[in-house]
């Protein structure tokens, strides 16, 4: 064993693992990205173990890979230089509820269904969704969001602060518990979205939502993609507060139909959700109704029910799982850009004919409200390199059509290592503000690497 | 002339001023502080001559100092040590308004009167309203917000991407047009309530609002600050999505009743203002009142009339100078701290004790919903420094009080040079991760130096 793993058994005993089964499953996430092994895995059980374990890598130079659940998308987990998984999924402790002001801290391997389950009782739920049951540490390391952040925001607006390990293993606090603050620079948002890259997150000041009194779904299908999205736009642009308000192509609805058992027209179609009181959720709904008539929409199906409003959210969560049942023992790349609301209509449809033109079955979901778009591809585990290379010039093509738009080269997965190449494409020269910070806070290049920031 | 001053000459022409008036003017704000004029006032029309001058200054290593409506309130301007201040106020052009995108690109100069005013025909808004019409540019340095940042956020929430000039002079773009992206570090943020020490904010891009189809305004007393506070939290934990929810306690109350001839009983009272459809907005006021009448609220006045509406704000927003007049001849020194809303009542009663001990006049308002209030100071200019003295004792236990129950010094001013002594207390450890930041930036500390990052 080298001597830095020694020091930290010292430290953890059998919480430092160097199975290698237990490796392998910690150096890939639930991507295609191959595995890249940690050296160890380390269970951390609290802030001053995650800072002792950053001290004994720094002074032997060895690497430090953060991991929650494993569900990120762009290998973010992947040990690219060796070193140590500290895996904080045993930090999974909220620390406090503050129903009065709408907030609560969670240690980071808390995930978002065990937060909403501590919150049962309170009235008050945290809206964040991005499908995985991924850890909130992980959330805010990656900027997740999901199907409502339309109406609730990212990770980047719910995060109120945070304690972080810094690289020389410092325990530091970020933010306060006030819900605005003008003193100085924002740290908090500096670290989320960090991937690990800058400190390794434990803690989590999170903002709550009271739970709406009423809460009501309605699906609606459109004769072609305008239609969808100019309702999306209208819908909006007129303030109505939609929860959710989700995409899903005539591939995507072929897919859940025969999974779910649903039989809705093989259309572009929008999801809705709609919170607020009773009378305002239907007024809601009579609105986003006539605005959907209007932009050719029909069969305008709306449900206060609650199982109704479930089935169909779950149908929607499982479009990843559906779409796979397509073509059985398939596993799953979803890509993920975001473009100006504007051009989301003409972005999925040029999008839409390079993979026809391919003759590829490719089925497409959008967090319309905020210009969020996925394909799933569909990668033979057999013909894996053959697929890989099969899709990856449709994926830069995608990312190149959306950067000429104006949007972004991913709306909520981030970059890992996977999209590490359009970097420079996306920020220019604003890269090197960011590589400033990186050399700044890691002068070692130890936290994460070969993550967010591309070599030099 | 000093040679770097030659040097913006022959860029400038006569647009570098060098007289006493306008040095003066431009060395301090609206605030107490005093002025510290620069050694000159460069009147930039574009990003290439802010970058030239920037290199100008950086080559010389002389300090610069960003400007835009000098309405900032903690010593922001002063040229505390020397330099030139680059006056952005001609860059004053909305460079776009994308309507279905909801958002638009400015100059740094516009400010938002400007703005919304550019709107007019669209159906759009921007609602951040800090009271002053401030220049886009300064309220995002400032991290500002207002009357309405309980439904619209401040500017942290509404700023999408930026132009800086950095501390080397180069033009560098933050953001995208998207409205989410999880593609590496949040620079956008980072320079969001920066002040001008990490570089020179020149365009703006911001969301904008659809104009709600009906607007409502409200007023409300109650006996004691805590049935006023209590409705507050209650509201917001409803999911009533109130655009407005404004505290004035009696002594305020007094001071507009005298200024703006209103007659409201001299006790804890709120303003509400409520956007949205016609029945949403009548909900909205009838729950309110519900909630207010279980805390002891009383005269419930709702009204839908714009032109009582407009009066209404007009007395919140003359509330500064209906407190002036209470003592005429007098100057303001606002001060501005924020602690969580459950914290909000104890906060405020503590404080009117304390202000009660010494004897003196000080009005209270609030951004009750974001936890944020002002007192205000009234410094006598014949006895400005027998004032100041008397006042600082307060605001130094002000905000002892408030960092201890987990607030911060500045909800929405900033840290200027006025506040940079609570910052060690407010930020402990993380304030070397803010140094770090700015010594990555701007090694040689000429931008805005003195300002927002305390000296070791």
């Amino acid at each position: 064993m080298s001597p830095y793993l020694e020091e930290i058994v010292e430290l953890l005993g059998e919480r430092l693992s160097l199975s290698e089964s237990v490796r392998e499953q910690h150096g890939h996430d639930e991507s295609f990205h191959a595995s890249v092994p940690p050296e160890a895995v380390a269970y951390a059980q609290n802030n001053n173990e995650v800072a002792e374990i950053v001290k004994i890598c720094a002074r032997s130079k060895k690497p430090i890979i953060p991991y929650g659940t494993g569900t990120s998308l762009e290998g973010h987990v992947a040990a690219l230089q060796g070193g140590v998984c500290i895996d904080i999924s045993q930090m999974n402790k909220v620390l406090e509820v503050n129903e009065k002001d709408l907030d609560c801290r969670v240690q980071g391997g808390v995930t978002r269904k065990q937060l909403n389950k501590h919150l049962r009782n309170s009235g008050l739920f945290f809206p964040i969704d991005p499908g995985a049951d991924a850890s909130l540490g992980g959330m805010t390391a990656t900027r997740a969001s999901g199907t409502n952040a339309v109406r609730y925001g990212t990770m980047r607006e719910n995060v109120l602060g945070l304690t972080v390990v810094t690289a020389e293993g410092r325990i530091i606090r970020t933010g306060s518990r006030a819900r605005k603050s003008s003193a100085g620079y924002d740290l908090t948002r500096l670290f989320v979205g960090s991937e690990g890259t800058l400190g390794i997150i434990t803690e989590i000041q999170l903002r709550l939502y009271g739970v709406p009194e009423a809460i009501s779904a309605a699906v609606c299908s459109f004769d072609n993609l305008e239609g969808a999205v100019n309702t999306t736009i209208s819908t909006i642009q007129m303030g109505i507060p939609v929860a959710r308000i989700e995409l899903l192509d005539e591939v995507q609805v072929d897919a859940i139909n025969k999974f779910s058992d649903f039989n809705y027209p093989l259309k572009p179609t929008l999801f809705f959700e709609f919170h607020g009181t009773e009378a305002w959720v239907q007024e809601q709904s009579e609105m986003v109704k006539e605005i959907s008539f209007e932009e050719g929409g029909s069969d305008f199906q709306w449900s206060a029910h609650e199982k109704e409003r479930q089935k169909l959210w779950e149908a929607r969560h499982n479009a990843y799982y559906a779409s796979l049942a397509l073509l059985p023992g398939t596993k799953g790349w979803p890509t993920d850009v975001c473009v100006p609301i504007s051009r989301l209509a003409e972005c999925i449809l040029e999008t839409r004919q390079d993979i026809d033109q391919e003759g590829l079955t490719v089925p497409i979901v959008g967090h319309v409200g905020d210009g969020n778009f996925h394909l799933l591809f569909m990668i033979d585990p057999e013909n894996e390199k053959e697929d890989l290379n099969r899709y990856q010039p449709l994926n830069d093509r995608l990312i190149e059509r959306t950067l000429r738009m104006g949007g972004t080269c991913t709306g909520e997965h981030g970059i890992g290592s996977g999209k590490l190449k359009y970097m420079q494409a996306e920020h220019g020269e604003s890269l090197d503000l960011m590589r400033k910070i990186k050399q700044a806070y890691d002068p070692n290049n130890l936290m994460n690497p070969g993550k967010v920031i591309p070599a030099i």
